[in-house]
C-alpha cells in the first residue's frame, strides 16, 4: 500500500479553470449526522441531522474539497443550534477558503404532548430545522414543519351534521431578531389550527378533540392567516414564509395555500 | 469507432459460475414505458408504465443479459393488460432462457367520476398495477390502490357534534379466475368506504359527501372487513389480500389494518 | 336528496375578512390530471401531469372557490404548452376573480433514444415541466430533470486504472424568449456530461459509454458550468438556473452545486 | 369540561361484530419514537424509531383500542434490541387482549468508519430495523440495507480503459439463532461489494477505493451470491433473503437481483 500513498497525488480541484464561472453554491448534501439541539423543557435532545453543506467557488477554481466540509461537521456538527451555527460557517468559509458559506439542516424533533383531557402523555415528532448563511454577517432562518387538524367551515355551514376535516401540513420558516425555541413556533401553530394533534388520545380525549375541531373550523386560507397574526404578535420575529397543504379528506388532491411577509 | 465496434466482445454474463448459488430474481427495476391499458369506458387509455421485469438464474450462469429485457419490453410492452402479459412473460423466459419470468408493473389509472349532486365529471387517479409470473402456467394478481374518505365510528358515537374523518388509503391484491375490470375493483372498494372521493364537488355535493360520511361511519377494520364482503361476493375473485391505512386527523400516525384470505 | 340540493346554500368563501391579511397564492396541488405536450419528434405526446394551480387572495374574501380550479383545468388543461398556457391562466383569474394566477406543473417525458454503436431504441423517460404566471404579462420558466453518468476528474487523475463514476441529476429551470423544445434542454445538458444515459445498451454500445465518461471526466463544479456555457450560447435563453447532485458511488452522500444567472 | 369527561362514554371497539370475519393485523403505522439501540462500539446509541405495531383482532369484535398502542410503545419501547422485544410484544398482547402481536421498526443506525489510507473518521448511517411476533413462541428478523460501491464486470472486460459504477443498495432480512451485531451484519455485506462506501475520503483514500473497486468488479447476481455466501458461513444465521439493486451509472433505471434461502 506504501507505494500508493507515498506518491504525491495532484491536486485537480485547485487547478486554474478558464471557463470564467463563479460558482453561487457547492458542497455535499444528504450528509447524516446524529446531533443535539436545544429543547425547552428537557435543555437538550439527541436526534439526528440531514445536512447541505456549501460555500460559494470563485471563478478561478476548478472545484472544491469536498471532505473537507466532513471534516467541519465532524468537529463542529455534533450541537446544531442558533448559538452554535456560526462556527460550523466560519469553519467552513475557513477550511474551504470561500467568502460564504451556508447550511441547510433538517431534523427530527420530539415534544413531549400531554392528552387534552386525561393528560395522558406521549412523543410527538415534528420536522425541524435551519437555514443560515456566513457572508460577513451571519443569517438565519428556522424551520418548523407541524401536522394539524383542519376542519372545513363550508362544509359545516352547508351540512345538516358532520364537517369534513383532515390532516394538514403547516410548513414555516421565521426570520427572528432574538432567540425563539422550536417549541415557541410549534405552539403559535397548533394554537392556530381546528384542533392540535395528539400521540395519545383516550376516549375523553378523543371526544375533546371531535368538538374543538368543530368549534374551529379553519380553511388553508384561514390557516395561514392565523399563523400570521401570531408571528405578527411576537416581536422577535422579523420576517416568514407560511404553507399550509391540507389532506382533504373528500379529494384525492390537497388545498393549498402560501404567504411571505418582512415586517 | 470501428475497432471498438469489431472487436469480438467476451460475453462475461454467460461464463460459468462455480458459487453453486441458484438467484430466484435477476432483473431490472424502475423502468418507465409508455403503455395503454384497457378502460371500462373509453375501451383503452395511455398511462405509464413503472416496471420490474426479472427471471431466475441457474447455479451455472454468472449473469443474465439486461440488455435484453429492455428488448422485449420494447416489443411486447406496449399493451398491458391481462390478455398480453402472458405473451411479454414468454418473451422474457425466451430471451432469456430461463424457466420462470416475473413482472410488476404500476401505473396511473384514471376514471372520470361524476359529483353526486351535480354531476359535474372530473379525472381521478387510482395506483393501479399488475404481479404476474409464468413458470410452466402463468399467474396474475391485480394491484389496485384507492383513497376513500373514513369517519370514525368511535369519535361520532362520544362527541355532541362533528366526527373527525380523514383521507384513507385501501391497497388490495386480487387473484381472480375471470376477467375483472380495474374499475370493477375501485368501486367495489369505494363503496365500502364512508365516502368516495370525487375531483370535482360544489357546495351540493360537498354537503353530500360531508353527511354520507357521517351516516356511514367506518373503523380500519371496518374498512377491510366491508372491501372482504365484496371480494367475497365476487365469484371472479379467489384470494386477496387487504390493506387500509388512514391518515388520522387526530393523530400524526395513521391507523392500519390488513387481511389476507384464500377462499 | 332534492331537499338538500334545493336549499339554498350559504357561500362561507366569498364572506369578508377582517383580519386585513392578503394571501399570495391559494388553491389546490397535487392534482393529476392527463395531458398532451409537444414532442420535436412525433408531435404529441400522451403523459400526465401533477398541477398545483394557485390564484392570490385579496384581504377582503375569507376563502378561494377550490372547485373552480378543477372547472378550468378540465376545459383549459388538455394541451399544456407555451402556446395554451395563457389560456388556463387567464381563465383560472376570471372564474377566481383574481389578479394573479400561477400554475406548476411536472410531467414524465418519453423520447426515444438510440445506442451510440449499435442503434437499439428505447424510451427514456425525464421530468419536465412549466412554471408560469399571470398578473398582466405571462412568465414561463421550463423545467428540465436530467440524470447523466458523471466520472470523476480527481479519482482518474490519481488511480493508477479506474475512476469513480456515478448517475447525476441535473435539474434545471430555463427562462426563454422564444420557443424551445424540452428535447433542446434535454440535448444541451446531455451533452455536457461525462456522457448520456441510454435505455438499451448491447456490449459494444457499453464498451463507448464506458470509454465515452472515461474520456470526459465532470465534478459537479464542471456540469454546471459546462451547461451554463450551453445555455450562455443559445440566444432564446435570457435566464436559467441549474442545480447538479451526484449520487457519489463512493459515499452514501451527494455532491451537489448550483448556479443561477441573467443574462 | 367536567361534564364531558364524567359522561360514561360508550365503548364502540368492544362491540360485537357480526361480519365473521377475523383480522390479521390491526394497529398503528408510521409511529415516531425516539429509542436507543445496541452498538458494538459505544454500548449505545441514541436515534429515531420507525414503528408499525399491531395485533390479531378476533371475529367477534368491531374494533381494536389504538391508543393502548402508544401508551404499551411509552413504557416498552425506549429501548429496542433483541432482548427487549419480547416484552413489549407481551404488553402488546395483554393490553389488547390478543394472541399475536407484530412489531416492525426501522431506524437509522450510526457507525463510525475510518477511510481505509489516512484512517480520517466520520459518521456513516445505515437504515437498520427489527421485525418481531409473539404467538406463543418469538420470533425475530433483522434488517439491515447497505449502500456499497459496485464495479461492472461485464464494463470493465470490454473496455480498454474505465468500468461503470455506481451505488448499490443492498438490503438484507436475517433470522438468526443467536445475537448477531447490526455491524456484524454491515461488515458481512460491505465486504461482499466491489468497494464498501466512507464519509470522509482525502486523496489517498480515493485512491485507494477507486482501484479496490476496479480489483473487484460485480454484478447484482455477484452481490447477492457474495452475501449468501457470507450468511452461509455464519452458523448464527438460519434464514436470509438477500436483495441488491443498482442505481446504474449507465442507464436511468436500475438493475436487481433478489435471493432467499433457508439453511
Amino acid at each position: 500500500m506504501s507505494d500508493r500513498t507515498n506518491s504525491p497525488l495532484p491536486d485537480i480541484q485547485k487547478t486554474q479553470d478558464t471557463r470564467n464561472i463563479p460558482i453561487d453554491k457547492v458542497g455535499v448534501r444528504g450528509v447524516k449526522f446524529p446531533i443535539e439541539v436545544l429543547d425547552r423543557s428537557q435543555e437538550r435532545q439527541h436526534t439526528i441531522g440531514n445536512f447541505t453543506l456549501t460555500v460559494n467557488l470563485p471563478k478561478e477554481f476548478k472545484g472544491t474539497h469536498m471532505s473537507r466540509f466532513l471534516e467541519v461537521l465532524n468537529v463542529y456538527g455534533r450541537e446544531i443550534n442558533v448559538h452554535k451555527l456560526p462556527d460550523l460557517l466560519k469553519a467552513l468559509t475557513e477550511r474551504l477558503t470561500a467568502k460564504e458559506a451556508h447550511i441547510e439542516v433538517r431534523f427530527p424533533f420530539f415534544v413531549e404532548k400531554a392528552a387534552p383531557v386525561t393528560k395522558k402523555t406521549g412523543m410527538m415528532e415534528f420536522e425541524c430545522g435551519f437555514d443560515a448563511t456566513a457572508n460577513g454577517h451571519f443569517d438565519l432562518t428556522m424551520y418548523v414543519r407541524v401536522p394539524v387538524a383542519t376542519l372545513c367551515p363550508c362544509s359545516k355551514e352547508i351540512s345538516q351534521y358532520g364537517a369534513h376535516n383532515q390532516r394538514g401540513w403547516v410548513t414555516t420558516r421565521v426570520k427572528t431578531n432574538d432567540f425563539v425555541w422550536l417549541e415557541d413556533l410549534i405552539d403559535m401553530i397548533e394554537s392556530s389550527a381546528s384542533c392540535a394533534l395528539f400521540p395519545v388520545l383516550k376516549r375523553p380525549d378523543e371526544k375533546w378533540v371531535t368538538e374543538t375541531a368543530y368549534e374551529n373550523p379553519r380553511f388553508v386560507e384561514d390557516m395561514v392567516r392565523e399563523v400570521a397574526l401570531a408571528f405578527d404578535g411576537d416581536s422577535r420575529i422579523d420576517a416568514y414564509e407560511i404553507e399550509v397543504e391540507n389532506e382533504e379528506s373528500i379529494h384525492a388532491h390537497n388545498a393549498y395555500a402560501y404567504l411571505a411577509r418582512t415586517k
